[in-house]
């Protein structure tokens, strides 16, 4: 089905995903690959009106689900437009957060359960990441980093919420072991970035 | 769970729905009832955000998939903030278009399946009209009649999409016999409501 490579990274608001992201992109590159950047929700023209409708902070009223389902619509479109064809083609697709996203912040941050990856189900269409880095910061001291940046409305959340997030991620890891690589994000920028090119230089060997 | 009643209208673009809608509203409220309107895609402040994306002429990649999370987020919203709530207080809900549109257009009209159903079954919560008029007008002449208005994206697809539509909207009155009554809508606007009254009314009284 692939030629090509599907990596995520996953972790709450301030874990330093973009800064990982930016420089895992200029390593591939570096070494001949054709690296697309991406991310959730949002990524394709439709994606980044929903992004819009999901993150105002004005639209405090959403409900649980009409949110899940916003995400997800978000993401059938990324994958249809992005994701499948990228891979195909043969390209290492980088995607700053994915469906492991709406499980820890819907199922496990929302608790709305079971049905968030159901849902997500019809939306991927089999598409999964080939590996997924979870950075481990925790979400106070993510919250802490971003302080200065305007907050979108998932940001706006409460300690509980955040919290409740992580421990979703930590719950994914365990149950997608194979898959999801934990990395403690709380150490410099480079340390971080040794065990991610590390990882990633196992996969593309494989 | 409900002291009110909930009643939705469904047929092709150009059945006479919002015509026959405004009567039963004028007709309900003389017999002192507090009557609610609504429509879907829509209905809610999020609602309408969500319908503007879906209905967006301009967005002709958008995928089956995400069609449908998208009409049931909006589904999810209205349910939440307008229906239950209404329907709760003892009133009357009529909603232009329901659940029914979404197997009709998306389960039927895009060829999705039963996936539609399971979407819509998180975003609904259980909530379900006490009665639904399908107005049968054929799609070719339904389009004659919007001839002159600006078309919407799902307005600008094929007759053989409309036709899948209202073969759709064929097999749901089928299915659920004891809550859809299908009304010939190629008749007189008066001769049409005569009978939307009578249901109503035996709704009302029962």
């Amino acid at each position: 089905m692939s030629n090509g490579y599907f990596i995520s990274f996953e972790g709450v608001d301030g874990s330093g995903k973009s800064t990982q992201i930016s420089k895992l992109k200029e390593y591939l590159e570096e070494s001949g690959y054709d690296v697309i950047l991406s991310r959730e929700p949002g990524g394709t023209r439709i994606g980044e009106q929903i992004r819009s409708v999901i993150l105002d902070p004005a639209n405090r009223e959403m409900t649980a689900v009409t949110e899940a389902l916003l995400y997800a619509a978000s993401r059938a479109q990324h994958v249809h437009d992005v994701i499948a064809p990228a891979v195909k083609e043969g390209k290492i697709v980088i995607c700053d957060r994915f469906v492991d996203s709406s499980i820890a912040y819907q199922q496990y941050g929302r608790g709305l359960g079971e049905c968030v990856r159901i849902i997500n189900g019809y939306a991927i269409d089999g598409w999964m990441p080939d590996l997924t880095f979870f950075l481990k910061v925790k979400p106070d001291i993510g919250e802490e980093r971003i302080e200065s940046r305007e907050k979108d409305r998932i940001e706006l959340e409460d300690m509980a919420f955040h919290e409740a997030v992580y421990r979703g991620y930590e719950s994914l890891q365990e149950e997608f072991s194979d898959r999801i690589v934990g990395i403690d994000a709380a150490r410099p920028v480079e340390e971080i970035f040794a065990e991610i090119k590390r990882y990633t230089d196992m996969l593309l060997k494989r």
